[in-house]
């Protein structure tokens, strides 16, 4: 079959031909519907060096997953062949109390998972290719009716994270409260979309970019703001002159965790979900009194069951860029370039072949 | 100044004149802008006898009530005359924990409150009137932008009271969970409108009344079903299979009691809310394994912010039909007769007369 | 190898010989340390006839395991032979999104589960054994250092199911609430230790008998109440004159479940547990507003964890009566009796045997 | 009556003879039985200079009072003379949203409370003489039988923030958790108490001073650690391997919140409690994945009335040195000499006095 594989880190990724691989008890082998290119794939092409990370290339790249099941190990039940899936993309150990309890993102053995943090596309075979082999049923879940693998699979991390992100922080998101999104791209507009179907907050968007702007206020934020030196007075003007409830920080540079710090309001909530490499110095009086700042990283198997239910009734709407496997190699080019619109999906096949 | 005054159990109530109130220390007299015709008021007129109840007549109809701040008592701040506020009808004795706490529906020395599990409208003169003598500033909410005192009034009972009994059940109401809301009267309407705005929970209404129906699908549920043979079936259906998630039952017969039981699933919650006087016999195999049974009462001064932030945002649209004050009494009469469409609320002044 | 074994409804079980179970891919062969006989199994031996349950005899007894690992089959990972354990007992289908978050009891698909509502002892053989066959790793806890498997047996069952009742009313149990344990048997004097050990709630307990009485001081309770017409009043009087904020009914009766619903205070949850058989006849009116009446069944694997911890650092101290398992079928004969001082255990190995 | 005055900033307080205040309308005036003496007062005194707070002397020393009522103006209701009371030392404005739920540590209009950010001793006259006026009677929780004024005066502040910081975080201190205190000394051996007493959680204490892990131990710490290079490692140990649930820290120093980043596990607590002026640069890889990161700032009056039922029921034993009002001067001097073992407090009268 054919898989987009990472040979080694600094390379550019190459279209190959490998063997299909068979699943063994507990597995299931999909077949590929769609595969997000995530601009985290950038970071791993270009910024890792030999013993950097517990695992490395050579592996298939995709981390966002969806297709049909193809083939089960022994011990699977109740999946048929040619049954829509998305794939759970954060693999645990499987064992551990955590990930008993359905937090396989914050597994506490690590070391017994199939590959320690990583996963499908990240340090083991991922979904740019023909087939991508599960190594777990628990990592498949059956899509609701209406939902393309090749919509649905962006959706597994793009979508997936900030709606963890926002239900952790949904107490504090009653109506009329203020939620503010910073930087309005693949994640971002999903935030708002998300905070826009489950709760009544006000949302604020903040992006530099004027079609993001737009994008955001198209996803429905009440507000789409530009930086500048007003910005914390507007946001604290729309959360009724106190400030923002909840900040998901998308970006995650000084500048825009200095921002949420200062927008922020007593017992809020800032949460960093982008990996800008930004610090916040994070003292007594750098925030208000009992505002929580935490990180936040991908979602869970219950998250996904939700999040695809938003998408399917119509809450999500992710736009998406498809390219076909055999030009694989040219999105991340483009990602490159800043020229895609949405979210790339790369689509081994349209519809299932047995 | 006017009055609809009830004047002894079983009796109608009637217009007549009295002496507009003087606001003491801590306390605001509101100049009545709507207060809204509640179903309670006939059981109040027809069901009483003398000592059934700790408080009796005479007094003011009117518990849903909103105005203008007309005068204010010593020691009050930050009210205005002419501000639009909503009149907070549950009046605890304000020095327990739990009304220290914002709980005043739950207080828990109502021998300390103005009138012990009553308030303006139930016991101490309410809001039919032309002016509201309010006992504490605490029970005043100032009025956000965009909503006229005549379409809050209603608000304060009809769209709290279903609020407070979804908002404890948030935890459940995920999304893609199940919602029922049984019986799509006054309250019930505007349960499916809280459900559309604060969850992405599928709502399934239920109703014998095709026009009542037709104002749940209006108001956002997915579907709406009439009682019959079929109906568990038909919620069990819409909730995959496994029932619903949160059941707010709205009537509160022993029929719809029973449905409620059937169609819960395990660790779902049934809330009951309307007074039909059913009984349901709570055992061990009567109800699924952790479902858990409650009543609700009204609602609390915070959650009543949330619910005006709702309507002024749009989130709540309640169908409000005026009546003069000078016509109050025959509010009543029409309302009796199933002859008012949405809800009757009686309004005394159109706007603000300093 | 030996089984106490049930071979049809209403008969008395016999002690025979059977083959060892092998253990098959992910699947645990436990030497059994210690099976706890319960009262429920007298409900099973007398009350049942075919087809009232999805499941039926024969099969071995013991419900509440504990032992050592033994043999563990393909793909079971990080147990090794001779390591204490104790098994849950709730066997859910697996695969369900309750399963997947580590809520077995409550299994969406009890269908697919190896016996629908059962597991080990209920349907499919069980601990009275010398090995117990455990369907799945995922099930085998790990006991922490000082607990044998003799006293952790009865803590599956007799400490789990007050554990995860007590666990889920924990907002409710601050410092200075009060909680009623009604009946002070196998269950109800470990939920007065784990009320002791996990909060700083004031316990009141209830029982007619003196000697459980004695039982629920020495287990902590602040006071211990038999049943009378002052009843009610000195529980309120316990809870500053409110009632109660939490009422664990161990018993279940019509008349303990009056005396719930009578001794608690508004917003307080009422847990049924004990399967007296009981009902109560649930209205608007009967309860106080918005008490949550609730069943509970069992508990889950995260929560045997937690019980098994508190168990290990002293802060249980379940009462056990020991039998060699050559003695079991009298073991049922003295619990019928009343004979049994604390929890019988019927101990096949006293140590682990290679 | 005498009155230990700050005249002015960076001065040594004087013990002065003043007025005695006369309660107006909703207040009350206490005859003082203890107010403690806070290190935070040495702050207050050497480090401020005007402007640098909205608000300074004169003003009588003083937040952490107890005594008994003495007088009460006009519209309190359900206060005797002599009756004993705590007094809650947050004063809001009363009026916004968060005063009204409760929350006045964290007021959102602190222009229009009493003092912007501080109350009696902070600002206002405080409880360092013979009697404390305290501006409103919701500010009084009458003090539970056995409990001394003298005794509950420190718990006002040095147990009540500590409570506060860990009431938040009692989701994730199940048994077994790790809960981590930094610095035993007022604040952290209550911790520790607490701790013991509202959980099951395994609770190691860190300090350089043996004689405050002695005090640990003998507060129910289960480990006392000493820093050093292998302290993380110690506690990582103490936590089954994989760190801590929730660190308490009571110093605040960069040390210390180092410690706390590297100590916690995945979606721990990180609770900065102390002033030590440290800062912990905050970034999505300087702490584990989900570690949420707050400060906390005193508490509320319904926590006080748990830590008083604590202390009243033996759970809590704050250590209390006794000094009489007319040698309060040197109390101070003690205190910043470290001289002074547990808690000082200031006793104007032993007993009430009509």
């Amino acid at each position: 079959m054919r898989a987009l594989r990472l040979e080694s880190w600094q390379s550019t990724p190459q279209l190959r031909e490998v063997p299909v691989p068979e699943p063994g008890p507990g597995q299931v082998l999909v077949q590929m519907g769609g595969a997000g290119a995530c601009h985290s794939d950038l970071h791993l092409m270009d910024e890792f060096t030999d013993g950097a990370l517990p695992w490395g290339p050579p592996f298939t790249l995709g981390h966002e997953n969806a297709g049909w099941v193809h083939a089960v190990g022994s011990h699977v039940h109740g999946l048929e062949p040619g049954q829509p899936v998305a794939v759970v993309g954060a693999w645990g150990c499987g064992t551990c109390p955590r990930c008993l309890a359905g937090l396989e993102t914050y597994c506490d053995r690590p070391d017994l998972a199939p590959a320690p943090g990583g996963g499908g596309g990240l340090g083991l075979d991922g979904g740019m290719a023909d087939y991508l082999l599960v190594p777990s049923a628990r990592h498949v879940v059956p899509l609701p009716e209406g939902l393309a693998p090749a919509d649905a699979a962006p959706l597994t991390d793009a979508a997936l994270t900030p709606y963890h992100a926002i239900r952790r922080s949904r107490e504090k998101l009653v109506p009329g409260s203020l939620a503010v999104v910073i930087g309005v791209g693949g994640l971002g507009h999903l935030a708002v979309q998300i905070l826009r179907a489950t709760t009544a907050a006000v949302v604020v968007a903040v992006d530099a970019r004027e079609a993001a702007r737009d994008l955001a206020v198209r996803s429905g934020a009440d507000l789409a703001l530009a930086p500048g030196d007003s910005l914390v007075d507007q946001i604290r003007e729309a959360g009724h002159g106190f400030g923002a409830d909840v900040v998901l920080d998308m970006v995650g540079t000084d500048q825009t965790l200095q921002t949420a710090a200062a927008a922020a309001r007593q017992l809020a909530d800032i949460t960093l979900v982008g990996l800008g490499g930004g610090t916040l110095p994070y003292s007594f009086f750098s925030v208000p009194y009992e505002v929580s700042v935490q990180s936040t990283y991908w979602g869970n198997r219950s998250e996904l069951v939700e999040v695809l239910d938003l998408a399917a009734r119509g809450h999500l709407r992710p736009e998406v860029t498809r390219f076909p496997l055999d030009r694989a190699g040219m999105v991340y080019d483009r990602l490159r370039e800043g020229a895609i619109e949405g979210r790339a999906v790369v689509v081994a096949h349209e519809e299932y072949t047995p």
